[in-house]
């Protein structure tokens, strides 16, 4: 739902998607599994990218590393060969092994050829450190929690202290799972063009929500003054784009953190994905030329626009919808509604 | 001079350098030749990077490409041997060749062995589209103006239109040649960091000025907008730094368009090259080993927010130093200092 | 016409197209220009990607820096657009801004547009270090010349001591310019893949014909064990592939590099230009979602093998075809076929 | 022991370390785990990059992606940091997940700061697809193999097909593990360069050893024409390099591949992973400014050589050292040496 009209908070001016979430993208789907219980603050949250068989008919995909500061996996591969085959995963930073694992024999399961009359499967596992608030050292993301995140995926789906969301921590405040969609005009129609933050990044002082730097008139202690943390942007569209523009389109997620108040920190490992679901890509393919299409170099500038917009949103929108929480050390983490009031 | 007092605006609150100019790094130079006449608007400027001989003793430097969609020479060497070896040269789009001609032409003057006892020489020619406002079909600049520019340098410059700033637009107002410093310290000293930017980016309802949407309030009519143009950014600093390091500062030169309203639009060419003076690299090295020194990584944070901070003052600060302008054609860009009264 | 029956020479197993020039692709014309008089061994060469205006319609395009020692211009924006819009120039290291002086002004003369009602346009001019037989200090090439290039396009053309590579040294032998083509098929029909290079690279006791190290038996003085002096390979094909293929068709010029004995030594410039006529990319474009072809990516395995092929022989058959020079400084580099018989 | 004397091959003329494996450099350990039972080939190989603990105290290091058709994790904070911090894992395709969790349990055994005072670990973990002769599917490799590779590490070790090589195949034949190194003098003192590889790339016409087309003359059937598979190719030093530099050292490990009858086939994910132990980078450093070497850009020629020359032999001597093995389906895949008789 991104930022409803309760927020106060309006971004941007290019018209929203129906659920102003990605999965206005029609075939795009998340889930979550939330695991909160005492000093466990984690999850994992998985990224549908479109209905049926991604393995056999993948999506075209780019991607775009602003920060390399990350651990995320399957990133070569995109960039390579400008798909993805696999449902996208994110959680906490020590767990990537083990979600890997899980969307391993995830895809095994539904796929007999891999590994056998087919090669191997690239898995897209994406992470932010929520060691903050989580016992991040416990290991506590388990396989089956990737079965569960991709099994409960929908296209309604909650959004803040949710899934690999739980633990986040942006600007000082709670941060987590952010989403929004804008709606482009192209030749006469309408597509759509949706992102999904996992948000972890940025320090307090510097948060800033539509220009207005409310950051500085946040009065807590500022314990920790770096943009450390990281943030994992996925972007779907509608829009055919070649994966070239696909990449083009992931820069633009640099203009959302900037808007926000990041100035890419050090540490901060800030990693953009994008897909259009308008060209598929077969696994089998029955022919060896293959048709796609892309838009007009000259037409791009309102999809840019429209990237900077919903990612600036979808980032504010994760830590709108996050509650305050408390976690691991008894630390407490608070919700920016506390501060909007 | 960057954003003195009387301009009424303060970017961000890192102490600035004496002159805050990108001459407050030592040894950095900075020298204008402008063509101002009639229809013709355009010019050279030269930033040179040190003292003494620049091809046989060099600055160790990096670049980052935020958007290709330009015609600066040199850059791939830039990123292949982390150096720079000549003056920096800035001016329009079409006349890159001749500068380079001519930048050609001085190095080899001052360096008998380039061509004969040597390999050849690098030169770097940096360009921004100045045909809104210059008869840019007219190829007004010479190769004699790349000599001029040179030896015009100077630890003093004028910013605003001058120099290769002189035809410039920047987000629908007078753009050109802006500078600024910022003085960061490391284990008790006080290093330097400076930029200058030839700005011509951005479209005037996006103009946002330490926060402020300042553009939406702008009345005048919005012939274009489009962010077309191109930014060319360059950052000196006295920080030992490695090449690696200094691309990663580089990249945080993003931060800066975006928070002056960028959403890094597909025409505009926006480019960032970095170097600096602790680490020089001589042509004919005595010994096979070199000394280098590098600022240990957890200290890197402050160097990138003062990169954020002395860019988005150097744009800002190219605008408020540029009169109203008229060109070919008889078009009018008018000075941001009109809007800010 | 690469390595012809009586060279003895036979690079690979894949069938050559019937000029076995990058000219078999249609569309593809090479013009020269040969300055060859005392010490003065240089020149210009302009390969031609397509029939038409190719401003208006552009050819999908990308490259790859293989090692970027070297001063090409127009590099950036092929990576960030995916088309090349102009001529590509081949000529002198220092000659470049000359080169690329004289290509604007062609591409002025040819388009109205540029500059007024449209943007400005992207030069691509490469170029080798030919100082070891030229008077490369002399500056010798001038704008003209790069007119009478293109004039003279043609897709019958001279390979070896002609046009830009007059003063080439390639693997210690003379070098210069060599061509060659294959045909691949793909659901039944023909396509074919061709390549020209300006060879100016390697040192020659690495020479490697078809996997004859040859080198080793030539007993001339090694003056110079360094991989120096570049080399610039184009790859022209009508198969239909996207820019991120032809990004990773590039990169398999490396192989052919590495064949011919090259480690891709330091001081060489080594980069690689390919361009498919068969996805056009309108300057102005009626629709603004537009239609393009690709290969399926479990094709492309024998197009990778054709391109190393073509690119192996091209720079073979630029040594055979070149004859025995003597340039500035009375030194004389001799002609391969020297040593073959 | 890469290629001795028994083995009648040679691979160039650069002298050899002591034990002509990486573990020539100082402080550099290898460990294998071998899974050898019925259909299960595969396993673990850890390579120690340094003595004492490598999170407090890191390597310099770059890598580079040759092609990315490949699974491997941590490459994206190699690039942006220039350290290496964990021990480098080798193993399948599928069991990189499982490999990085194993990693992440033994990280933090070893370190009771990560995820707690300080940020966490970036655990690299590379792989190639043995599933030709492994039971890939059956996901056999589990956490504690890890631990087991890392503890089993010594300067002395196997070659062939043991470790993660056990399932490889290279070339149509049995690949596996392979390792040698080199001996420069820069300024008079000697500098080792040593690589190891897991081979599992190529197709059995192009086997090329040292030049000699081999490949052609091996009469077995060709099941499958596809350079498929990939190769980790990983080059430690104690020479002291840049990061920059080590990018360049890596890209170098492109030419052993093509000399041993490589065309960087589509689906072989290609890798290289470079390491000096000459540069360290302390995770708690005392001071913020600190000292490093790097080579002269003129010395590094030699470096260049010798990094060809270690990866061709390393992968040569993988085939050498790997006995013909029959693993799933009954399929037998044959030793090189069968065919050196």
């Amino acid at each position: 739902m991104g930022l409803d009209k309760d927020s106060g908070i309006t971004i941007g001016s290019i018209k929203k998607g129906k659920r102003n979430l990605i999965t206005d993208v029609k075939g795009v789907k998340v889930g979550h599994v939330t695991l909160d219980n005492g000093s466990i603050k984690t999850g994992v949250t998985a990224v549908i990218p479109k209905e049926g068989n991604i393995f056999k008919e993948k999506v075209m995909a780019s991607c775009h590393v602003i920060n390399g500061f990350g651990k995320s996996a399957g990133i070569l591969q995109i960039e390579e060969l400008g798909t993805i085959e696999t449902p996208i995963i994110m959680t906490n930073t020590l767990s990537v092994g083990t979600a890997m694992e899980g969307l391993v024999r995830y895809m095994l399961r539904e796929n007999e050829d891999i590994g056998t009359s087919t090669g191997t499967v690239n898995c897209v596992v994406t992470e932010c450190n929520d060691g903050k608030l989580n016992d991040i050292r416990g290991l506590h993301v388990k396989e089956e929690h990737v079965f569960e995140a991709i099994e409960n995926a929908s296209s309604d789906f909650q959004e803040g202290a949710v899934g690999s969301g739980t633990g986040m921590v942006c600007f000082g405040l709670k941060g987590g799972i952010g989403s929004s969609s804008r709606i482009v005009e192209i030749d006469g129609n309408e597509y759509t063009i949706g992102s999904i933050v996992m948000s972890n990044f940025g320090s307090k002082k510097y948060l800033t929500i539509n220009g207005d730097k409310v950051g500085e008139r946040i009065k807590e202690a500022q314990e920790n003054d770096q943009d450390k943390g990281s943030i994992i942007m996925i972007i779907a569209t509608d829009i055919p784009l070649s994966e070239r523009q696909l990449k083009r389109i992931s820069k633009r997620s640099t203009v959302a953190l900037a808007r926000t108040g990041s100035y890419l920190g050090n540490g901060s490992g800030d990693i953009c994905i994008s897909f259009t679901t308008a060209n598929k890509v077969n696994h089998y393919s029955d022919t060896k030329i293959v048709d796609i299409k892309m838009v007009d170099e000259n037409a791009i500038e309102q999809v840019f626009k429209a990237v900077a917009e919903t990612v600036e949103e979808s980032i504010i929108s994760s830590m709108y919808h996050a509650d305050t929480t408390t976690g691991i050390n008894n630390r407490t983490v608070k919700s920016l509604r506390e501060f909007l009031k």
